[in-house]
């Protein structure tokens, strides 16, 4: 009721202009409705808690205000109205997710701006397909694996299931290896240009004891069963001669307990923090007690935290001449994901982007962060990522939880745009852009079981499949496809989502099914430059149009198992021909936009991409 | 006191003749001392449980009798005194160790012998030198292992430490293998023609998931891992064009569930018994609810105990014309080892003996046995081991629990003696002298480790090893070496005493000890073949004589970390000079006999071998 007497939506230009995260300093115009109010102030909260309450100008219905934003940083605001004596408040709706918000007797919830210094995220990432590849489960490129470490296992067969061998007190004992290493990757690089691939990213390479390399040893070796450096030179000579470009993973909040630096064991000629406090590496860990008690990542003891401010540890990682961000990308390494970023301290952060910008200018830095990156707290602290000085692009897990979420019924198309549209306003338009769009990354359950674990029917498993990585390859935002994933590879949890890749015995139906929409992906602009815009469908579709420039797409996903559906979808004087390229050749499928309308109907878990030429283009090309 | 008024030695030919087991048709004359008493008799017990009491005749102060045995079977006598009206026993000694005995008032403890049919074990067994192979753990003949198994693991490294992977149940739930395999025997048959080896008994080679292959899968087929029946082929003429033998392993007992016969998983095409109660192998089973509730070996599920008898499966291992017997015998195989032979019928036994002997008259049967196998009651009956019909030969583990605590000084020589004394007299004497004398197999500590327990001090570790090994090599019995304890492998309880064999990492000086004391099994027919004569000698050192025509031979082991001992060895008019084998060639010990008596010294941890020549023989030599 209250809602009538006052209106703002920040998704609406003639309310927030412009719309979403803005540029330092950019000048933002607010605008809300409210005839009622005497007088109705815009209260802005800085992130470094400095406040202002300021004062908007009346003109009619409507109380306006234009603010100018200078210093990068997540800030908040909300409107205090004032009607005779009594104050009441007109914030973000209770979700927090931007657009129409909410009027508040007391303790509004605040709308967010990001202010952040404007960057570009080299276009080689952004208009790219990145492909991840768990190194050891991907490919052996020799007859036997290279450098068995000491008292491991090798699993006998390549297509044996994943395994971890365990104590009673679920402590992992010995490792088991598949075998895959560097060689492997390119052996198969002609495979991923096929797929589309243009950028590799790796999960950990550099030597370490278990599979996964997260617990690092030697942050300035290629693991021995991997390669060495010159092969890993070979990798990014040749992957780049066929436009690949490869990412490296850094694991910089901890290292492992068997390290050159902690060296626990005493497998490293080194002196390791861990054998005395003389130790070159002694500053870099937090002991509690020396030498047992010491901070750990996860109470995990066998990988000490590090500091990572420490000065001689960023020396090590970043400043230094032969730093290990200098030597990687010195050796051909075109970017690196940051390992759980969020526990990293931004200064730690900006030091390395600041660095690989210096060393390769359009080299990439994507992190490690599972929710909303603009505005995350972690340990106690509001982060700083997408700000312009940190990350250049973030593992969108958010995208792969609503798609997953919308397919399954678990949320509505309504809530699916909601999100979206939050994501959209928090982010940097370069970041929501540059996002790496993933559906499974080696710390989640593979796509395909989660279906399964969905429904039992095998055809709406494969359908579901279909549509979430249709929408993947047709979303802003950088697709990524865990390696496999385009084979039918299963698999729960850690270590069943690490399967080795199925060579020859990869699923047709999917490999197809991913070249086609990787193909779709690399062929038009639209879907790596086009604006996004959502439309309004029935709660189980999914409608949304990307345009750039001339180019126009529409993409449709119907996740009903039985429910067909006629749209009207309103282009806004947009007439030309649509043709749905998921259609095989001899059944082409071409629709006219009248009026602006299109009109399409869709079948039960049917998706269609539509490319759109306007009519007078059409004409001239014609011609 | 009443022993000086009775006396009866079972080891003195003027009390019973002849000693020990004798064969069916036999007299033995037994003489007992006691002239105080009016009446002696010999009172008998069959293996059959009939009883017989014969009257002694009384001839001075002594009583005797003449007995004849006819049926093969263990038999137990003690003799009954009567004084007046007054009734008492001499019977065997407290510990039924045989030899002299013990006046009783009541139950007097027997003594035994066995009366058995006269049977032949082949000689190139008997003076033969076994060797024992884990196959996966011993050679891979390829340059990666063959044909691994789905979801099994295979050791990262050759010399990594064994592992089993168990769930938190304690239930193995994958298998790691190193990968040896028959092609990896082969190519060390000149290895072990080297050492002295003349029979190798292989650990199973028929098909089956785990890596010891106990848990039979197809009796007809050799694991892919290890190879096929062309192989086994090759090895066995192979080897036998090396004078060397192959021994099989087999496990007639149980079988394993996933086998072609129980098929509880369906990894086989046939119908097991586990499947459908019309199942061919249904009744080898014994299903007490069926499907799920079975007998099973000691309790383990995955391994069905069969019913040895049922004819169908008497016919399938032993008596058909394709029996599995018939066909690895064909094959090449020279022998079976009889896996828990306490657990197989004797009338199995009976029958698989009789057949190997027809299809190959030189073929060899061993038992496991851990016991005196004598007498051994397994299941509350007394088992028929060794009365002729049965095993040739049978695994001498109270040989090695002899040895072992002898040398650890758990037992005094005495204790070593009577023990010894007591299986050469209840054994037929062709057992005796074909058993088969381990010092370690696949089911023990390796003798390394069981030294490195008893003392810390590698040089007393070493001297001990080889002061065993000494006595393997030359006492009566076939030695049989447990593969890798020549190189010095070490390892406590399965499964860390199936390391992989150490190639290029063998322990130089072990090998060449090993070498040596094989190459003196070999060179004289004395130990071979020659009779066994032990002599008193202080506590903690063993000194035996061995006598085989004109060969004679003096062995000393002295197990004292600290004391020296000259002994007086009584040759009973043997006269001669005695050469030790245990010393360089430029060192060489000669002592000389004289009036019978040979005079030695050993020193702390010592061991003496001494061959002796007679001097007429000498001189003769010398012409």
């Amino acid at each position: 009721m209250d809602n009538l007497k006052v209106f703002f939506n920040s998704h609406d230009l003639s309310y927030r202009n412009p719309f979403g995260a803005v540029v330092c300093g950019s000048k933002v115009f607010f605008r809300i409705y409210g005839s009622i109010y005497d007088e109705i102030n815009l209260e802005l909260y800085y992130g470094d808690e400095k406040k202002e309450k300021i004062s908007m100008e009346k003109c009619g219905e409507y109380f306006s205000i234009e603010v100018k934003f200078e210093k990068p940083q997540i800030l908040w605001y909300y409107f205090s109205l004032k009607q005779g004596e009594t104050y009441s408040f007109y914030g973000n709706n209770q979700q927090g997710l931007g657009g129409i918000g909410e009027f508040y007797y007391s303790n509004p919830k605040p709308y967010q701006i990001t202010v952040y210094e404007d960057f570009k995220i080299p276009s080689w990432y952004k208009e790219g397909i990145i492909y991840q590849i768990f190194v050891d489960s991907f490919n052996n490129g020799f007859d036997s694996p290279l450098n068995p470490k000491n008292n491991s296992f090798i699993y006998g067969n390549w297509y044996d299931d994943p395994m971890y061998i365990k104590d009673s007190s679920g402590n992992i004992i010995r490792w088991a290896f598949y075998g895959g290493n560097l060689q492997g990757v390119i052996e198969k690089l002609s495979y991923l240009k096929s797929l589309g691939v243009t950028a590799i990213y790796l999960n950990p390479i550099f030597e370490a004891s278990s599979v996964h390399k997260y617990d690092t040893g030697d942050y300035l070796k290629i693991d021995p069963m991997f390669g060495d450096e010159d092969k890993f030179q070979e990798l990014c000579l040749k992957a780049m001669e066929k436009g690949i470009r490869i990412i490296l993973d850094g694991v910089f909040s901890h290292t492992g307990d068997d390290s050159v630096y902690f060296n626990k064991y005493g497998s490293y000629p080194s002196v390791g923090a861990y054998e005395s406090s003389e130790s070159l590496y002694y500053s870099w860990y937090r002991f509690k007690t020396y030498p047992e008690d010491y901070e750990c990542w996860w109470g995990v003891k066998s990988l000490p935290n590090v500091n990572e401010l420490e000065q001689s540890y960023m020396d090590f990682i970043i400043n230094s001449k032969n730093s290990v961000v200098n030597k990687w990308l010195k050796l051909g390494a075109s970017g690196w994901r940051l390992d759980v970023a969020d526990e990293l301290p931004d200064d730690f952060i900006k030091a390395f982007k600041k660095k690989i910008k210096e060393v390769k200018e359009d080299s990439v830095l994507i992190g490690e962060v599972w929710e909303d990156a603009s505005n995350k707290i972690s340990y106690g602290e509001r982060r700083e990522y997408l700000l312009g000085r940190e990350l250049d692009s973030v593992m969108n897990y958010p995208f792969r939880n609503l798609t997953l979420d919308f397919l399954r019924g678990y949320i509505e198309a309504e809530e699916f745009s909601k999100k979206v549209m939050s994501l959209l306003e928090n982010y940097p338009k370069e970041v929501f852009y540059g996002n790496m769009n993933l559906l499974g990354t080696h710390d989640t359950e593979r796509l395909l079981t989660i279906f399964k674990d969905y429904t039992e029917d095998e055809t709406y498993v494969i359908a579901l499949l279909k549509l979430a990585t249709l929408l993947q390859m047709t979303f802003p935002g950088v697709p990524s496809i865990y390696y496999g994933d385009e084979a039918g590879l299963t698999g729960g949890k850690d270590p069943f989502n690490r399967k080795a890749y199925p060579w020859n015995r990869e699923n047709k139906d999917m490999m197809h099914w991913y070249r086609l929409i990787t193909s779709i992906r690399s062929s038009y602009a639209v879907f790596k430059k086009g604006e996004l815009k959502l439309h309004m469908a029935p709660s189980f579709i999914l409608c949304y149009e990307r345009i750039y420039e001339d180019e126009r797409a529409i993409v449709i996903l119907n996740r009903s198992f039985n429910a067909s559906c006629e749209l009207e979808i309103n282009l806004v004087s947009f007439n030309g021909e649509f043709e749905n390229l998921l259609c095989k050749e001899n059944k082409k499928e071409k629709i006219h936009s009248e009026s602006g309308i299109l009109k399409i109907s869709i079948g039960p878990l049917q998706g269609k991409v539509l490319i759109g030429t306007a009519f007078h283009l059409k004409r001239s090309h014609k011609n």
